[in-house]
């Protein structure tokens, strides 16, 4: 399997839960995400830490990327890093960010134990959770906060409940489109969809949210199932039938700009260069 | 009746109309505001004003909070803030503020007011209403401006007035998101509704407005006909059917929790930690 | 035929395109855009700002106003400048604006023209077109960057591509209304509407389009085609029940004020002061 | 006697000192404010504001410019400014200025009143008084509060015990020119010098910081005491000195100029064309 | 001795320096920083951090307050904070803080050892220590990040070192202005002097420094001599003369004041009311 | 002579000047300035641009870098542009820059002309001048706008004008640190220097003013008088005597740090990290 960057589908998989973990492979995800946060009890937090490079390692066998979820709080979050900082760890997700600092401080730590463990400095990537609405004013400087950021995601439960409001499509998308748009000025991806993540009992409620989050600008999502993995992977991929009138576009678009014509025509729709560069795109995304 | 804080519904009544203000106590509102601004024409303001403790005497026979609506500009303002900081009197509304330096000079004036009196200085709480867009860059500095704020709502029709839009749902949905986000992150409630304030002919369209305030995450609203009363008091209480879904999601999520498994299901939903809180935040309204 | 200011219609023209020169008068646009930028190639840019005055005089016959969009580089931009500030141009539209900086440089090398050219300083007037998602956060300084500044515009296409969204009007309608919210703020013109530019196969969809921006707070909108310019006409022009309705509800508003009701209520709503001023602006654009 | 705009003195008067308003035309100050703030006890305020517009009368002999300081509490200020909305005074001094929507509430209630009073519309202007060092990062919102606005002076003696100082030339500057650079950028005049304002034992000691108020850009000052008035007025004329060699620059910055060398010398300094503004614009306040 | 809040002076003792803690009891500084970060050496912080709480036994042999500076990098910090926070520790310095998130995780951190140890929640205070330049511009958000912070201090080396300057008087008064204000604004005590605190070879300099430090508004200041505590504790305790002026001042403003001449004279000054404040505030510091 | 980066002096010279230029090899600055702006008459400004190229060959010969000021306004900057984008000019002064988009389009417009050219993308570095009080409150965002930017000066003259201050010590330190704090957060190099550029009558008070800038940050400064280069290459050169205090203060902390004592002692100052850094710099600089 080829690995995407972006990413169109990143798996959580609790970090102790060994069934989950040996199946992973079999899951198809772009990435998966060993979750050390939410999904782990407190008491079972140091157990889980001491095994994860073990789980990395039979994870790693999709070809997939192997990213971790740390903790939030500083005490967990410090040992956490200790131990998952390594080569098999291409990024970590922060879970609750709500500052730049918060991303920066992180950053700086990582930076102290690559190099005790002799590895390059800044081979650990970074992914922020957006969790509290208190970051929502702060998403511009979040996103430019550090050269290892390379995606912001949405959680969408848990800022659902700091604004207190149900997480549903309509109520999610504006705060959706914000972090779409803080993304896009700081060249980083987004990733998520307008729907509450745990909600994995109706694919076709599912599709629907994914085909909602490709059309206002995510990039690919993190996901809890292996039901919305395919559903993800195959809505950030291009249709047979995009990838054609992409073509036919192109062409149409080159043949008549050559004549001199300057505004064209494509299916009774005009033509500038922000329409060809949109089928531009489609097409290099197939092809990574 | 129980006062609720915060409140669900909050009825305007002129404070010269004396035949709503006597039938006020009838109308099961959380609180009503007796309004000394847009409903009094300018040559009945004094007199008026001069009548307001007597009215708020009679209104407060519901065994509801008393709230009083001053005047937007400083020279009646003054002189109402003279008339009607009074024990009587738990909260002055604000109509048109558009910075954080209102709310301070107002609050300012109220302590004078307040210790002239012998009231507990801060006694007065204040709550804000956004009427016009200049105020929209500034909701967050206008919602931690002062320790008295306790909500902020949205004047309707002054505000889609001054952005040229008709205040229909679709229209007022994301400035509604913005001042919710701005409260929630002060810690002070938003009270309001996604659409006009002045239509209450059709009592099915506004319980669909007041439900879908509810799950963007109004916390109850202002409203100016006894038919929006009984809708609001309504759409803000918790149903039977979530009461008990949400014991039930909570008993759940506590036995799974404690067997060890982390991520746990609840009618094939994951269930996490802000899935659970936000089941307690309604179980503890109930109680209110 | 009367001007309107702002304009309910402004028809982009490429200013190489002498059939659809030759035609512009017929179009009933309340201005026309004479193009520099995306419709001409970069081959044509010469000799099509060598005839663009010529041009602007054949388009003058309509008796509507005149406007040219410039490149957004600054080696083409100041020899286009140089060539059309004249008083038959009486607005330019800058493409690509992310910065009030931008639009404050441009004015100053206007200003530089109009005196050599014994102008009035001012004369020519500025629309700033957005188009790139780096100008999102900077809408507020962008509209209150210059006196010359008259509207802003949201390039669709341009702006949906650098959010890597589709541009539909669920993904358009939050970005719209943050640049009709800043318009507002600075009283200057907002034009556009929430949907594709380039799509002119399906009148009903476009009237649908220009119906919601109208609802939104748009002024009018640019556009490509003469049957969009026949729909944004009579979309921002009020129709005759509105008229008539307006009429009545200021007579009756005006009625039942001066008997002191305060409260009063038409057609089963209650109206106060703001409904009241919608009514009036609404009789205003009828008189343009 | 002529009067300079901007004052290069203004001489505040307790408005109750009876004995200082008649002297006030022998004190060769530019204007004169008349004090209802801190010079007033409060229980003298209502009889003060009573007699303050025959004061102007007086003080109106010396042919200078009559000014008034309101009081910063809402209550007294709202009364005070219907007392003193008039076309006697020309202007009004607002103290304790911390917010740029302090200014503009209060210029809204005088607009009110000069519609009231049948006076033009904005003929009142304004004076914001820096006190408190909440004002210090708002100083550029403060500045380009109001058209009303015309300068800013600084509070040394308040500004300096909010911020735990000693008034001394030392402590002010810092502050001085953060005020004198917020004034340059909105186009008013900043007022004032680095030191206590209550200090009239040292004239010697009062020239020096109006001199060096004077060379780090303030424009005049107001003051307490006669003394400080010649001073003043002195100090912010150009010497005859300074005026031939103005003249001596600007003839011999053309001349070089003219003959094409481009950096010209003047009395062994490269002259270029800021150093040559600034000679013009000291023949200028010569010529006022 | 009496502990004075906030503090004159705060005498720094390598944390490992058996000689220095025993002596602490007999410097008379207000309060002792026990320094865990840059006078010990990276391979004694863990013996230094298991002994930190028997040598706080020591120091409090003075009565006086004992701190302990923590390091700043997050994994020693975390170990520091999980060693420290305990009822004998007042307050903790947060070194190298460039934003209110750092003292926002650190605080929350604080707040998790708090309830673990059964102390009050909010027991240890803060202060945070700016020395680096990218701290300059944040200074209000830190100064306002938590209800803990009590004061903040300059790190006159190390930001010196950052901003490429030399740790001058006359270099250092202007970013000393600016952390004074911040605290101002914030409520919280401005510590330090416009010098190096390394420089104690001269003690006439020093007391110079300290000085102006008093005059340009700080409230004490941290030190590393113990003939900088002398020093510290005699220029921030207010003298006999000063006392007696003081008296004498609010006497006579009294008198004259109750005599209703409103402006009053002391000494050939016009006193006003933040003169006569300015004394009450050195009374109170006497009688602390 | 080795080039310096960055450069302790930059002499200005009229690009028109024949004579300047054929003796720039012999003025030892570490880098030419060729000016198009200030010292060039308008009509002299085609034929000095079209010379340009020829004149930098001539300096060329010193060994020393070779820099363009532009002119400000955008049509002479964009001929200007096109004419010396070339690459033997390593980099470009911008004049009168007060907004980080106008760096940015500059930037942009010379990227162009580079890939027009077959130079390196980037190639060409630029320096802001620092004109206008404008500027003052964008100093961050104008230093971190662009990675071609690698300094920032202050016209000294241009600002203290804007201002309508004297271009005294006094009254510039305040403005010029602000610049120094800017620079060094972007990590762009600080140059200048707090006293009038046009004043070189007296060597002394320019060499005061020189070693001032030094101490309060600058990294070099621009110049227009040999006499000037000769004073800013001393002062920009560490002395024999700071070199070998220097060496021992790292050595005989090496020596205590290793014996474990932490705060170390250096001819009676304590020294830590901070102090050994500044050395440590100190001969860096010596070595380039």
């Amino acid at each position: 399997m080829t690995k995407l960057i972006p990413w169109r589908s990143l798996l959580f998989i609790p970090a102790n839960n060994q069934k989950f973990i040996e199946k992973a492979h079999t899951r198809e995800a772009d990435g998966y995400i060993l979750d050390l946060e939410d999904s782990i009890p407190i008491d079972h937090k140091t157990t889980t830490r001491a095994n994860i490079l073990a789980a990395a390692q039979v994870v790693a066998k999709s070809g997939a990327d192997t990213l971790v979820r740390i903790n939030a709080g500083l005490r967990l979050a410090v040992r956490d890093l200790e131990a998952i900082v390594d080569p098999q760890i291409c990024a970590i997700v922060i879970p609750k960010v709500s500052s730049a600092a918060h991303i920066q401080l992180i950053a700086e730590t990582i930076g102290e134990i690559e190099q005790e463990k002799q590895m390059p400095i800044g081979y650990t990537r970074l992914i922020a959770q957006i969790e509290h609405v208190e970051a929502m004013p702060k998403l511009d400087e979040i996103a430019a906060s550090s050269p290892r950021l390379m995606a912001m995601t949405m959680g969408t439960e848990d800022l659902s409940l700091s604004i207190g409001m149900e997480p549903t499509t309509e109520a999610l998308i504006g705060p959706c489109q914000q972090i779409i748009m803080a993304c896009r000025r700081a060249n980083i991806a987004p990733m998520g969809f307008p729907a509450s993540i745990a909600d994995f009992s109706d694919p076709a409620k599912f599709q629907a949210a994914a085909e909602l989050a490709n059309k206002i600008g995510f990039a690919g999502a993190p996901c809890v199932h292996p039901m919305q993995v395919k559903i993800l992977n195959q809505v950030f991929m291009p249709t047979e039938e995009q990838i054609q009138q992409a073509n036919e576009l192109i062409q149409s678009f080159q043949l008549q700009y050559e004549q001199g014509t300057g505004a064209t025509n494509f299916a009774n729709k005009m033509i500038d260069l922000p329409v060809v560069q949109r089928a531009e795109n489609l097409l290099k995304r197939l092809n990574r």
